[in-house]
């Protein structure tokens, strides 16, 4: 028998990814202890915006009521860098767990990996935001050996950044990597241009996937193609393109000139109504050639060309028939001449928190 | 830095599979060595059915012309013991890469993993006989801390297993498996009723397929049913259902009684015209439904059915609409409403071992 290694665990963000994933924390920690695993996590942080709850003698937390205690928390709030010296002055090895989208926690990554401590995160700016950050991270998780995992940062519980990495490292050649990513896009364009049937307005289906909380607080923010490009900028650069930045190539914003500097997204989805025609003609001529319309990123690797944006796709496609607001994400490689593909719920609280669970497993496994 | 660890390999079998295990494993070694890797590999054994290929001082063999050496290899044969004992007493960690698809070699794997030797394998036979066997495996593995991983023995290097035990371990619940489990059924089904056009005669299609080496060399091995109902069974015991093994659950078999004890399979190829009929029913029958049949196994766990047969899919279906000999495997959860897919090449020497290959980066990393 290995003898029973500690691990102590940090988790900042307690949005929904957050709360999803401290619930499955705590069934995982129950796991570990039942199945007499050679690991035993200590959770001796959480945090949110405001919000400090940590254990400073490094016993472990109670999980019974996390996120209420630290919603009631009187503890000093912890700034990033109180944070980081208090996990690195742990007792044992430790992981931060990254449940914010925030740049500013991102940038730290390679002074976090540099001091030992392993990073788990759905977090998708430290691997699209500039080139030099990627470099930083994972030169300075070699050089410590702390690990870094992020398999949520694309298509959510999705194993598409597992995949890619094993057919790299296994010594394939990733040729083309082609996808619905994201799933605010799957639905709207499922729901506009159907593969049977002929779909709603434009305007009207933007408006319903706000009210079933399928965009952000601004629809902009989904339909300027970023949240996509961010996507293709890490896959990218996993399969070897050292892609600048998720700017630094075409992608396509579907946002009307007109409307992009209107204040406010209430005010953009009263306005774009008077734009309908523009979508209406791009689908109307995909028709014409029995086709339908999507916004798809694509990666041509020998090429070195990534772009995102609408492309036409026969009926019978994968991409074209996909429903509700799943991703699709195809890999076209020297070995697999014919692509592997997955496809699924690409978006969720759940989903997500549960690819930044299977990756704290495996961070556990590797420590 | 983390100091290099060498690690022990003994690798047995040099079929299709095993052939281009060899090469690849040449591969990982050097991107190992200019990575800078923790991990040193040092194969230490080679091994074919009546020839051995070590080094008695655990000093490792280069890999250049390994497959040529070890078949001019005068070095004494081996007996599966002996190998055993030799990997037992390297003065480090050693892996046992199982190529072969003996049911002998599967029934060691409790006294491998019992001495501390780690198992990385695409042979189905130890994961689909007996529960017995399953249970001895894993328990000897968790007992002594060897690892054992099997990737390859569903869908080749898909990421079949990896996922399902992802979902199980991060406390998804898996409702349902469902799919097209093997590449020759898939080839002879998506010939003999394709989605679009009529298809040829089944016998036909039979003959074809193994003209081109998509059957083994006696087709009924593939129509039987049993090389499904093995894959179902692992599936099944992963998520975690009991099952005793793969004849303790209803396959059909699509070989006609008749032929069922003709001599050989090329008797078998004559005489099936005469039976064409029958499959030719069937089809004729789904397509008064609009649907075409397809081979596929199906896991409802929740019921606790386990089944392999011939369905009817709407032609719009993601099983219907498969293409080539690529199989497909969904998974329902509690998590996943609309289900996770994976699709592509499930069967070929280069992808199954690229299944290997990435098995035992994942256990190096973890030793």
């Amino acid at each position: 028998m290995t003898p029973v290694k500690d691990v102590f665990i940090a988790v900042i963000g307690a949005g929904g990814v957050g709360k999803a994933f401290l619930s499955q924390l705590e069934g995982l920690s129950q796991r570990l202890a039942t199945q007499s695993s050679s690991r035993k996590l200590s959770v001796i942080l959480v945090s949110r915006s405001t919000k400090t709850l940590y254990s400073p003698q490094y016993s472990p937390l109670p999980f019974d009521n996390l996120s209420t205690k630290l919603a009631d928390s009187t503890q000093q709030t912890l700034s990033l860098t109180e944070v980081i010296d208090f996990l690195a002055a742990a007792p044992a090895k430790s992981i931060l767990i990254d449940n914010t989208s925030s740049q500013d926690v991102a940038d730290q990554y390679p002074q976090v990996l540099a001091k030992g401590i392993s990073i788990v995160t759905p977090n998708k700016k430290a691997f699209s935001g500039s080139f030099k950050l990627w470099q930083d991270i994972f030169s300075s998780a070699a050089a410590s050996g702390a690990k870094v995992y992020h398999e949520s940062s694309v298509g959510a519980g999705l194993p598409v950044i597992s995949t890619l990495k094993d057919l790299v490292e296994t010594g394939d050649e990733v040729t083309k990597i082609e996808g619905v990513f994201s799933g605010t896009m799957s639905f709207l364009f499922n729901s506009f241009a159907p593969t049977e049937g002929s779909g709603g307005k434009w305007s009207a289906e933007v408006t319903k996937a706000k009210e079933l909380g399928y965009t952000e607080p601004d629809p902009r923010d989904d339909l300027n193609g970023l949240d996509v490009a961010r996507k293709l900028t890490i896959l990218a650069r996993l399969a070897g393109l050292p892609v600048e930045s998720p700017t630094s190539f075409p992608v396509q914003s579907l946002i009307p000139k007109e409307l992009e500097s209107v204040a406010s997204g209430d005010e953009f989805l009263q306005k774009l109504p008077e734009f309908d025609s523009q979508m209406e003609d791009l689908k109307n001529a995909a028709e014409k050639e029995g086709k339908v319309i999507r916004f798809v990123g694509s990666i041509d690797v020998a090429k070195k060309v990534v772009k995102v944006g609408l492309e036409k796709f026969d009926r019978s496609h994968p991409i074209a028939a996909l429903k509700g607001s799943d991703n699709i994400i195809s890999f076209t490689t020297k070995r697999y001449a014919s692509p592997l593909i997955i496809q699924g719920a690409g978006a969720g609280g759940d989903v997500t928190a549960a690819g930044v669970t299977g990756d704290l497993i495996k961070v556990l496994e590797r420590l």
